[in-house]
């Protein structure tokens, strides 16, 4: 089968900056990174933001791909005009046509290499699965959040984030580096042997399901007047007892959430969560067997 | 001996965060920081940063406590501007007048706790000195250093920096608020004892004394074509041998620097510090006999 061009995006939050150094030095080291003969395209998510080293200049770009925003005409926003002209450059029906995104970023939590995917859609869950068989990583399935829409990889047919971290906003380090290499090479390697009609699917895909996200403790003006416990900081993928206090207060005392038993945070302290009232997000595993239905969706893409 | 007053600042870059969240609860809670008996006051150093959630505005405010630049009287640059109004309302002239400045930061870096002095300036040499045989913190001596001038503290007749990472940029942090305030605590403690006359002074003090800063590898056009290397990354203060390289290239390729044997490292990849073409320093650890000059100067701001 002839594999779709697939989309590479680093730099969709301007601050993330290992992605786009990677992405830089492959340019000028074109085996620095396998990309198994998929057909690629490459590009920085949101230049100005990264120019001026901030995640964003005017709206988050990773939440500005709902549907009411990219048909409005709005040229007012930055973000807005850089997503659709993404969509007009590289999107299922754009000028270079990608069908499958990946999305590279950073954070500031303590998550390791892992992948996130938004909604149940069968190709992402395919993909996901292939690249866990290969390397392990863990998946986060993000979904059912009112709050928190319009993800860019949701434009594509097929999309993943690849997430590295912990590593400071503005921050190159090289082990950050090294892991976003890896996994990108995993998605490249899962892809072409698609293409080449070797894919062995594996029984299923383990998951960490989104349940709920945890806001800090605020004051009535909304100041922040508790820390993530120093007991469940860095503890991204552990799994937390019901009743064990998930912030702390200035004084030390721990501070208890309401949560079901052994449920397993993500994203602890990302830093630029904490603006879009997110301390945590607290994820349920769960194994999910591979369903034929995955393999057809993703596999129609290839033709 | 009556105790001059004391200038808290945190804030002075408006992303280090945990020193304002640190000041703001003791506001609330009295009794969550010993002051000793000590009097102070305390302020944002840098509000409009800090409400910005960026470093700075126009120009680093921690660099902007220069001579020719405080007799200036440009309106335009907003952390000019601040300095010359710190300096009336907290200044040893000031309004509000403190002789003593601790000016409290957080890094990227792996530096633990630690205090930074700049030039040799007795007081802050005996102060150091008290702060470090009372919980032991190492301490960075900053000086000869042309292109870094104009800290704050150095517009006061004495005055350190608590510096305490690794912490991201805009990341609260509970473990970075508790070694904050154990530090700061001290140096209440260290002051407190001298209005009492219960001061032993130590025998000396051990410095770090700076050496030189370190640029990353760049290429012509000045974009970063090396990383710290992964062995050195987040060893601040662990002594690194002659030969050992301080780089490395996104192909994995050690990258050696010249510098002399055994010298040790601080602000390893501080965030902050790559736009000033710094990705590490280099300092010497040198074993300094306390001398009677430095018990005079910092015991003459006690009337």
């Amino acid at each position: 089968m002839a594999g779709p061009q697939v989309l590479l995006v680093a730099g969709t939050h301007g601050n993330e900056v290992n992605g786009p150094w990677l992405i830089e030095q492959w340019s000028k080291t074109p085996n620095l990174i396998n990309n198994y003969g998929v057909r690629f395209a490459s590009t920085i998510g949101n230049p100005l933001a990264f120019e001026a080293g901030v995640r964003y200049l005017d709206r988050d770009l990773n939440r500005s791909f709902r549907a009411e925003f990219l048909r409005s005409t709005d040229s007012s926003d930055r973000e807005l005009m850089r997503a659709r002209k993404l969509l007009d450059l590289y999107g299922p029906l754009g000028r270079n046509a990608c069908k499958i995104a990946i999305d590279i970023h950073s954070t500031t939590a303590s998550m390791g290499s892992c992948l996130v995917i938004y909604g149940r859609r069968s190709s992402d869950l395919a993909l996901a699965a292939l690249v866990q068989k290969l390397i392990g990583l863990p998946v986060y399935l993000h979904e059912e959040d009112e709050a928190q829409k319009g993800f860019l990889v949701e434009s594509w047919p097929c999309g993943l984030v690849i997430e590295v971290g912990p590593v400071a906003q503005s921050v190159l380090q090289f082990e950050i580096v090294e892991k976003t290499r890896l996994a990108l090479e995993a998605c490249f390697e899962c892809i072409a042997s698609i293409s080449e009609g070797s894919t062995i699917y594996p029984r299923g895909l383990i998951i960490h399901r989104h349940i709920a996200s945890f806001d800090f403790p605020r004051d009535l003006r909304g100041n922040i007047v508790g820390l993530i416990h120093p007991l469940i900081e860095g503890k991204d993928w552990q799994p937390i007892k019901a009743g064990v206090p998930l912030f702390v207060g200035a004084d030390g005392d721990g501070i208890c959430v309401e949560h079901d038993e052994c449920l397993i945070p993500v994203f602890i302290n990302e830093a630029a969560y904490a603006e879009k009232n997110i301390a945590m997000s607290l994820t349920k595993r769960e194994f999910w067997p591979f369903d034929v239905s995955w393999k057809n969706s993703l596999e129609g893409l290839f033709t």
